[in-house]
């Protein structure tokens, strides 16, 4: 099933399965337990983010052209940062450059297939791995690069955490269309130049890897996201440097899944 | 107002006035809106965490004491990290060495005053920034420093995210009857060994100011809870390391707040 999550004409926040013409067949229950489709379309007044995370971890260097491009080695372990759920946003929303960002440019891009886990589990083994995940969705690891390094005193949180950093949607796919997660195209255009043309086969932790690692003596609960990391060509690492800033529209495109797209003020 | 949160011999979630005999005036209402005492007196079956964050930031090295046992030199800006909200645990709750902690000890203590912020608020000064914190509490950030330095690539979530990593409570103090959080003392004791014996006041960036800089340009959300940094004295500080281990008692104590007692299984 594919679902979009948005204000109704009425103002209601809905679920429902998008009919490509502006409006969707209005969904009712619960996320993680029992969407039932009805019979009622409506028009889509106000698209959201697919969900409200309760966690949402970042996964750094997962492709190793990546990591080559910010002059890291591939690391041994995921390496693992979070963004609170106050920088999430939707596709089609803005991105604001945050003022404490005004020392020169360092807003950056990161096109990312995210994961949405739907079941609670710990410990989990890699083959099992894929069981708790309610589906997939798309976002965007917006990262200001100096914020992150030394602004944050080498922890990258802070740099990863302004209000609308987390672009996520804007549909959620259901586990059952992507059975293979690691065949995905992601792709980022910003102005409608390719930027970033990779493909989930490259990660260097697989999914359900990273779903395995994460869980242990973790408990993931229904609602976390995973950020999995993204491919070769984000900005700090191209010569010269290349920034988002106002005017600037940025698209991150997964393929089976959609694009999301965010303007840049 | 002294608020506990905790299950009544019902297995009822209720919030309630302590009586310090085992039992507590029970509370209605929301936490952040308005609670209102009842005249009923209800038995503490067993504690919980004073609230369920939304988000659990903590910040590094914000006692000049602790960065230079760190080998650290004091932060230029807050160091922020965070902590999942599945590593919540609770006074009186155990705290388990995780399996994937058995390559020798490593797991440590930190005492800290923790910051409940209840009121939306985003790039307020420093002067209105305790308008926005309901009240406080104690926490214990549980730190593994393998999986905090080498096991998570540099970034510290990892080794602060497991199951029971962070214990709040057992009390939550609204701000009133603490008006200057600049001047609490905060011990810990490791079978009943003192280990920290700070003040709050030694921080480098005030609860105020922390507040103030960590809104800038980022929602903070009714339930964000700021771990505000520990002082020194914590294990892998000392000579030779004290690192957590079971049968362990670890306890902390900030005045004018109370005792949040952890046992390590």
């Amino acid at each position: 099933m594919r679902i979009v999550h948005f204000l109704d004409p009425d103002g209601q926040e809905t679920y429902g399965i998008p009919d490509n013409v502006g409006g969707a067949l209005r969904l009712t229950g619960e996320l993680f337990q029992e969407l039932v489709p009805t019979t009622n379309t409506v028009k889509i007044s106000k698209l959201l983010a697919p969900l409200v995370p309760c966690n949402i971890f970042g996964i750094g260097l997962n492709y190793s052209d990546h990591a080559i491009e910010t002059g890291a080695n591939p690391p041994e372990h995921p390496i693992i940062f979070m963004k609170p759920t106050s920088s999430l946003n939707a596709s089609g929303a803005p991105i604001y450059i945050p003022k404490c960002c005004n020392h020169g440019l360092e807003v950056d891009y990161e096109a990312e297939l995210a994961v949405v886990v739907g079941k609670t589990v710990r410990d989990v083994s890699e083959q099992q791995a894929l069981d708790c995940v309610f589906g997939y969705t798309i976002a965007n690891d917006i990262s200001a690069r100096r914020w992150q390094k030394h602004g944050g005193g080498g922890q990258w949180v802070r740099g990863k955490s302004f209000d609308g950093f987390c672009p996520l949607g804007p549909v959620l796919v259901t586990a059952d269309e992507l059975p293979d997660p690691q065949n995905l195209g992601l792709r980022s255009r910003l102005n409608n130049v390719l930027m970033q043309n990779g493909n989930t086969r490259d990660m260097l932790f697989s999914v359900s890897r990273l779903i395995s690692l994460l869980s242990q003596d973790t408990t993931l609960l229904p609602g976390t996201v995973i950020l999995t990391g993204t491919p070769a060509g984000v900005g700090f690492g191209r010569t010269p440097p290349v920034f988002l800033q106002p005017g600037d529209s940025i698209i991150v495109e997964i393929d089976g899944i959609g694009s999301l797209e965010n303007n840049i003020m």
